[in-house]
This record gives structure tokens, sequence and C-alpha cells, in this order.
């Protein structure tokens, strides 16, 4: 069995071995501040009992499952707490393609490349369903698409690459829809704290036994690098998603889940606020800079990302490495997320040098 | 597809419920302390600049990976930084399964539990090769067990749950077993840090396209809630292998690495010199005092655990549970290992108060 890799690991190290200065928009790995409370929880943790140190529970720290919980509205007894959204995802698509109810996998184009990556892996077949321009997902297409053989339907909303963010209407149909299949919605929400629409709708607000809801704190608390994710399942499907859990990993690294324990319970708003308004300003910035350099762009309604479009020159990798090399700005190949995208350009705006990324791209292109 | 859960955290959380004192024998989680640098580390860390917490290398943060290289004598690129020796184990029989050459997991009995957990989730079958009542296992009965479906051999020494230590010549045999039938012998080496007999050898030492080596600090450090492991891949498996881990995992958990790390640079021989010694001690005294209670029990070469046998008193669940509610002490079931052991329980030595067991279990049984 072979299965592709994403290509990000390896764009990342290819910007980090250039020789010149290359302003890095390879990755949603953000620049800012972890919340202060996350760094106390490190320090604290230092002098912890060697107790501390072994196995947490399986399915996560208690208290930081009640935290979930509690914030979700949902009973504690449907979270587990994961390695980040990766582990949850797969966790969700595992479950889907064992229910014996379908062995193929809608997804959406352009796509998150982990999902397909993960289909492939697990045994299951992929469906494309094409969005608009803009990243919206229609719901008559994904009727459409939709089929006995149908396990799941994987979104991302706020989206990964598009910055789209689905409408409350959309994704009550989508569970509709999975309702209607006999197969489970599967919403990847961990850019719901960059929503700069204001119309960020979880699938969480649709009550439904075909709906799996996943996220993690790698975005919100900027924190990629310590993997604490969480899956919400319907209560008939958690105890499978807890075995494979246990399995592949047995537990979730404990100072990690600390940290963000303390982190949950002791960040205010405000922090959330500042981040999010730093990134819709950047979202401003690099637009500008691109809307006078002449590039068509799109603009995100949420999560980290702008996708720009440079005349005759698509969006491979080769073109991506040639950025890197000779304009000093690292992207990502808009070829990767899907044939639909493959003119594009993939930039995250997860640096101050933004504005400087833009014009070193419109003195290339010029 | 269902899938067997191990049973450790079952019973971890209920001798946790327990009203009364229980001393708690049931899982391999140390009670001694971490290295000192590895707590340094983790104050050290709480001070990171922001891009400290963001995504490590899929396959782990290269200076550990050289460490580890250096260490084990083997190339870097052949070093996977796993999610524990729980996910190290996972991919790599997940790559056996693979590679179309059988769809058969050999395993041990008595196993740990986890093994045959694995292979039904990953889509396997399981065969099963009696050890002798030492645990060790004779190369002529794998040979014989071992056919053209067989994938992978997997074996854990220092092991759990017996004790038993296999010689070189064991391993030896097993690495040519694997060979002849084009299959790979997996060799978890989670405790070759508690080898009390002084004749462990690791697979590392045949030098084989087909054995991997899976191995953890989460026992040689007392830190099974990190979560740091490796494993060791001939160089053509080693790309698949990274495959999956970033597909499931995306990464391992960035503070534990590097806490590991540290650690790894830092910590004298005699830290480890010093919990073997303890354990060894836990060993005669947890013996001497079954030895005065009349009970059967084993005397582990290495690993953290002593099997015991008590007359009419089999090493079911049910019995178990009755000993933390009526004599105070938790252990684990002999028969989640395997029948073979279904008449006797599990100890694990990772408390100071091994003596004090011993008595409340003579006391019980008198």
């Amino acid at each position: 069995m072979e299965y592709e890799t994403p290509l990000f690991f390896h764009l990342m190290s290819y910007a980090d071995r250039a020789a010149h200065d290359v302003v890095d928009m390879v990755s949603g790995n953000p620049d800012w501040e972890p919340p202060a409370a996350l760094r106390e929880a490190l320090r604290e943790y230092a002098d912890f009992h060697p107790a501390e140190f072994q196995y947490p529970p399986s399915d996560g720290l208690l208290e930081l499952r009640e935290e979930v919980a509690a914030r979700r509205g949902v009973d504690v007894d449907q979270v587990v707490i994961t390695h980040g959204a990766g582990e949850a995802n797969y966790l969700a698509m595992a479950r889907a393609l064992e229910r014996d109810a379908g062995t193929e996998i809608l997804l959406t184009d352009p796509v998150y490349p982990y999902y397909p990556g993960k289909t492939t892996m697990l045994g299951g077949t992929q469906r494309f369903v094409a969005t608009d321009e803009a990243g919206q997902l229609e719901p008559a297409d994904v009727r459409e698409a939709a089929n006995e053989e149908t396990a799941a339907i994987v979104v991302n909303t706020p989206n990964n690459p598009t910055g789209a963010v689905y409408p409350a209407e959309t994704v009550r149909e989508l569970v509709a829809i999975a309702e209607e299949r006999d197969a489970l919605l599967i919403s990847d929400e961990v850019y719901d704290h960059y929503d700069l629409s204001g119309r960020f709708a979880s699938a969480l607000e649709v009550d439904s036994d075909h709906r799996i809801v996943t996220n993690a704190f790698s975005k919100s608390m900027a924190i990629t690098g310590f993997r604490v994710g969480y899956a919400i399942f319907p209560p008939q499907l958690v105890e499978n998603a807890r075995s494979r859990h246990m399995l592949v990993n047995v537990a979730g690294s404990r100072p990690s889940q600390y940290a963000v324990l303390r982190a949950l319970r002791e960040t205010e708003p405000e922090y959330y606020e500042r981040n999010r308004d730093l990134l819709a300003e950047r979202v401003e910035t690099f637009t500008n800079a691109l809307d006078a350099a002449g590039a068509d762009y799109t603009r995100p309604q949420g999560s980290f990302y702008v996708m720009a479009r440079f005349d005759g020159f698509p969006g491979t990798l080769e073109n991506v490495e040639r950025l890197i090399d000779e304009a000093g700005v690292a992207g990502m190949p808009g070829e990767a997320f899907g044939e639909s995208k493959s003119d594009w350009l993939r930039f995250a705006l997860v640096t101050p040098r933004v504005e400087e990324a833009a014009d070193r791209l419109a003195t290339y292109f010029e």
C-alpha cells in the first residue's frame, strides 16, 4: 500500500535550507505568543511529583475533557482528547470506514491534503465535490455526489486553503445529507477562533448521531507543536474510537495536556480577539499589496490563508521552490490542494513580514 | 470492525476509585524520579520563543534523532521519533502488513496485550507461539509456526509480562527466521535499561533488512506520560513508516521531545543504574515475601513484573477486582496476557510498598 505525504514539511525544510533570507509562509504555524498561562504551566509542571509524569488517562486528562465538554455543550463521555486535530481526523475517518456503511469518503476540491492521504491509508476511496471560486460548498452538489458507498463527508470550516466559512445553512444541510445516506459528517473546525466573517457555524449546533466534530488547540493557542486536540463523537461511536486511540498512541502527552488545561481555564477572551485582529490586519496588508501588484487573490473569511495567482506561473512544486530561491518567499503550491487550484499559490499569514513578502512577489512578477 | 482494548486503564481507574488504601501494581508506571535535566528542560522551555512552540519536524527533532542514531549505531535516516513505543510498534506492524508479504503476525503466548489488539485493528491475523514456563522462546517453535503468510514476528525483550530476557542466540535466530520467511522481526526493547540478567541482546546487534527495533524513553526516564519513543527501520522501509506517522499524528509533541533530548545528553549512567538497582531490590523483597506466603512466582530477568499464582484463585478480571476490594492490592489478571497465564496474576514493581503488598497478599490467602 502506498499513500502520499503532504508537502508541508518538505517545503518548510526547503525554505529553511536556503542560504538567503526567505519569508516563510508555508505552514499554519502561528508566530504569535501562546497564552501566558501555558508558559506558567510548564514552569509549574517541572516541579510536579513523579506520578504526574506518568500516563494520563488514555482518553485525556479528565479535567481537560470536562472543560471541553462544558464549553462545547456536550457530554464528557463524547470527548476524546487526541494528539492534535490530525489524530482526531484519523480516528473519525477510521470510525466512519469501520461502520460497514460504505468505503467512500467525500472530500471537497480544493482539499486539505491530509484528508485524501488518510483516506488511502485507511483503505477508503475518495470522491471529490468541487467548491465554487470562493471555496463555498453547494449542499446540492454534495447530495448528488453522496451514494450508498459514502462513509463520511469531511469538511473544514473555516477552510484551509480557501478561507471560506460555511454558513449555518450549509452545515445543517451537510448533517442532513449524512443522515440521509447513513454516513458521518466529519467537521474539522480547527480554525474556529479565526473566523473573520462573524458567521462561523459549528456542526455541534446541529444535534445528530451522524456528525463528528474535530478541533485542536494548535491554532487557537499558537501551539502546533504541543499536539493537543479533541474529537466529539456521537455516544454510540465513541467507544471504538477510544480503542483505536489507545491501540495507536496509548495516551496523549501529559505535559502538553496539562499546559492546555491551565491555558484554557486562565486565558481571557482578549487573547483570542487580539490574535484574530492581528490576522485581519495581515489579510488587509497582504491583499492591498497584492492589489498593487495586480495579482488575483482570494480574501479569506477565516483561517490563515490567502491564495494568489500570477499570470503564467502555475502553482507547482517546482515554481514554489523557484519562488523560494529567486524571490525569497515560501508558500505552498496550489496543486497540493487539488487540480482546481493548480494555477494558485497558498500563503500562510503567520509572519509579521506579509507586506515585505507581497512587495517581493510584486517585484518578482513585475 | 471490533478490536479489544487492553485492560490497563480500566484497572488503574478501578483501583483509583476504591475508598480504601490500595497498593497500585497494575501498570508499568515508574514511581521513581525522572532525570533532573528533564525537569530543567521544562523550565527552560517555558521561556522559549513562540517558534519553538510549533511543529517539530514530523519524524522528530533532528538533534534527538542524531542522539538516538549515534547511541544505537545506525544511520540517522533510519530513526523515526514516535509517540512512545506504542506508536512505534503500530508503525512497524502496519509496515509489515503493507509489504504484501503476508497477513499473519506471529506473537508469543503469553503476550503483551497491545500486540494482538494492534494486529486485529490493522486487519492482520494472529498466530501464537508458546514460550516455556520461564517465558523463553524456542526459535525452533517459531520456525515451525512461521509460514508464507507470516508478515512479522513481534517480540518483547526484556519481556512484559514474563520478565524473560532473550539470549543473543535467540535474537539471532529470530532475525534469521524473519529473513527465511521474508517477514520482519519487530523487537520491542522498551525495558532494555532494566536488564537484571546482564545478558540482554538487542536485535540491532544482528545486521539485517528484516528487523525493526522499537523503544521509548517512557521506562528508562520514568516518563510514561511524555510519549517519546522511536523505531529504527531498515533503510528501504522507513519512508512509508514516516508517511503513516505523518498521516496519523502529523508530528510528535515538541516539549516532550526537547525534554528527552536534554535528559539524554545530560543524564549520567548512575541515574539508570540506580533505578535498575532499586528494581532488583524490589524483586528480592517481593519474591522473599511471596516465598514466605508459599506462593508460586516467576523471578524476572528484566522488566518490571513478577507473576504470582495462588491456589484456587485464577487470574481473572473478576479476581483482580476482588483483590483490589478485599486485599488492597491491584495487579493485572494473567488471562489478559493469554490463556497460558490464566492461573496467574501480574504485579508491577513500581511502588516502594512491595513488601506491604506481599504481606497483604499473604494475609489474604492464608
